[in-house]
């Protein structure tokens, strides 16, 4: 470690890559891309690890439609917003409950709790379809159960009356703005996420991974702020389905495609920019 | 350690456990599950620092509730809730003070502050029942006297028109939604910790457990921003204690039975969860 | 490392202190306390160390004065609170600051920024009596600028009539109220500074002094968050002199030697607390 | 380590520098300072690490000001700032991006994402100035397109009612105090920086550059909240440049050069500060 580290002071103006602020230098000699998961991993579906974490996946996004639906739920109620935890409030629930819970289940599933996650860690080969479909399932399933539980507290009047948490792109924007919303949400939300993660490959660095959930959950957080007035800020399918589903109007309903598509694309942008512009991958393979 | 994350790297199509995101891996091999505290353990009662860690519950429990009633006091105080903290505030007071006190007390007593908690890993035996008694008690007494001081502060007059910071069901919601309330918001808290102090045990990473204070106090934030207008949110026996006896009136004593079945129940449900679905750990003693 | 983890979770039963959540157990085998400094070491005044400490005590008390009242101004002045960043973000001026600048003057002066602090490590014989001396005056005069540079951008009228960010007992609140909230809330901040270096000493972990900063600075923003309507918050010496001087007003000097004598009770008892109940160090010196 | 680590606990009263809080000592005898970088080095062009470095910098500067700006158009264009996410959730949206971006970036670019930050590192020599020009050109761009998509998704007739989220000095104060504010805003953020990465140098402890995000995303916040009433707070050229061009509006064109010329002077008050009384640089260069 010394000896490394030791390389890098004494080699700061020798080699082409400096890092002024922040992390250590990430060379490529260190570290070895692992290689891509494969599609299908027959393996996986005898092990209880695989199914387990389809559990944590489940309970994670039941636990955070709960709380974050509550939350909007207590401040769409009362006729004075400041009277209640107000807008930033539900921001804080949505971006605090991800930190949370990737740091619960990070260990478990690796704290997905987002198809769109899921579905650009699957373009990068970090997981085989099969998981990937398997923990969006469970995330969607997970999401219907905890949007559910808020309506059973709230009753079915005022849940519809207040919108259910449901996603709908509101007055004043087109629906183009939604799904660009939702891209470029998703875009910062996936990079966040590649970012944070990607520093545990180069394994100079076993403290990053645990780190990780505090920049993750605020990235949900910030998106929360910029976007609510559009759309509510979806970025994550399987809260955007649940939520529809228990609300179950057509405006709702008529908006759903926005909520998987925006988040499909700028969670694959991110993939894309990660591997290709920053790690430059399909270049070393050929090598 | 090198050759360990070597081998996670490299393994990570190898074995059926794989961690996309987030900490290390936590196969078997490396981490033997401590066994289980005894009931009785009649030396501790000879150990001072058995009693210093009942006075640093105390201590830690009185502050926890002095800060937090408080807040609410300042908040409700005003005829205005702009000019005050807000609701908002009263959420970061609770799950503040947890966060920061889980710190300082993690060393000296484990930094339960709650009977929930204390409930929750004497299920999983990770404490004596003599040791789980005495904290609770500790803890009961800590939140007469914060909630006393507050009193002390505020005159008996205004504490008592402010509701004194008692759990209530309030107008609107059912008692069964609040025993529910309490239930999920005790098992988002409880299950928190569990995961977040598990990794110690694997012993892969002695960073987790100084980094757990942070995700348990957003934990008790996050319960605070969503059920705060269902029952002004307990997911903690001694503080909802320590306020009914200071305030000292008939309806806050109707309720009271919610805020211990209901964070008993939730921590059962989590230590429950995380023992057998997450480590099956009966599984295990079997074999 | 891994012989002593090992000896911690195998010998979970058979000490009588056990940690059953948060830091590794605090046993005395393996850590000595360090030896109290000198009151007086002559040493200390030939060192540049010492003078560059004193100006980094300077800049921080500076600089948090200068963030922190102008965030008042911004506050106070507007007619609607809701157009500013609220009672809750002074807290956070106050809080984050704090968190900020212990983070960069921790590894130059220490980073205590607040008499009250200094007093007590003082007590705690972790400085010399010429360092507190010099720390504290240094304190003052970087608040008196800090609050002198508010003031010019402010304008004297606006600065008087806004009370200049300056600690008084609000009214409704008894002098004996106000001297109690000073105390207990300066215990919240001098308790949690104990805590949270305390485990350096142990050396166990070295990460945790750098942690340290994030608790030390949610005490400041929670005691905020509680007191903010009894005195304004004072928990600093150098916070309410500064300010009391560039405002310099009858009733803010009539209320200033409570927030001299509240804070230093408070840091006294915090620093009994920690040395004698927690680590009961009077009675291992006579062993 | 341990045998360092002991130096530091005996040595406590031994040597003239003593740290009572926070991280280790800093003597000089365990790091060298790097040498500096040279003004110009054409190695650099030739490496695609140097290009990748300036992408990273413009997409961290286009979602900063994405984020940042659209959360302030949302605040702004609702009729009571109680059903938005409040001015306190705009300073919340620049420090929490800053925070996110740096942590993102620090290991590709060393995550500047402010030309003043680039240019008080370039004035420590940390960066060469082909490299410092190159980061100034890509932050501006990057600001400059995040800023476009905003006022695309708002139409332009809302985009230029509600000011575009450029940089003014607000009534009632003058040209000097927004310059002045600017310039001990850009000091807070640029002294955190120096502080929070320069223990990295030290190579005591290599978790700090990893926790450095947190304090310098603070130092973001703080100033915001603290200087919003005032300037709307730049102390970041790109961010003000960028808005500026958006909106095109004589005003803000009028007062651009404060946002130059203010960050610029802070960030070298800062340089100097750190390089010349913290550590003494110039003084050990001739030893």
């Amino acid at each position: 470690m010394e000896g490394k580290e030791e390389d890098v002071k004494l080699g700061a103006n020798k080699f082409p890559e400096r890092q002024p602020i922040g992390t250590s230098a990430q060379s490529d000699k260190d570290y070895k891309e692992p290689p891509p998961a494969p599609l299908f991993e027959p393996g996986e579906l005898k092990s209880w690890s695989f199914y387990r974490a389809g559990i944590a996946e489940f309970t994670a996004t039941f636990l955070f439609l709960y709380i974050s639906v509550l939350t909007v739920m207590g401040v769409l109620k009362s006729n004075t917003k400041c009277a209640t935890v107000g807008v930033q409030g539900i921001a804080w629930a949505f971006g605090g409950m991800i930190f949370a819970l990737v740091y619960c289940t990070a260990g478990i599933s690796g704290g997905h709790i987002n198809p769109a996650v899921t579905f650009g860690l699957f373009l990068a080969r970090k997981l085989s379809l099969t998981r990937a479909v398997f923990y969006m399932i469970m995330q969607c399933l997970g999401a219907i159960c905890g949007a559910g539980v808020v309506k059973g507290f709230e009753g079915s009047g005022n849940y519809e009356r207040l919108g259910g948490g449901a996603n709908v792109v509101n007055h004043g924007y087109t629906k183009g703005d939604g799904l660009g919303a939702e891209i470029v949400g998703t875009f910062v939300l996936v990079y966040t996420v590649f970012s944070a993660t990607d520093a545990k490959r180069n394994a100079r660095d076993s403290h990053v991974p645990i780190l990780a959930p505090l920049p993750i959950g605020f990235a949900v957080f910030l998106v929360h702020l910029a976007t609510i007035p559009i759309t509510g800020t979806g970025i994550n399918p399987a809260r955007s389905l649940g939520a529809a589903i228990i609300f179950d109007k057509d405006h709702a309903w008529d908006d759903q495609w926005i909520f998987w598509v925006g988040p499909f694309i700028g969670a694959a942008l991110a993939a894309v920019y990660h591997q290709i512009v920053i790690r430059a991958i399909p270049f070393k393979s050929r090598a």
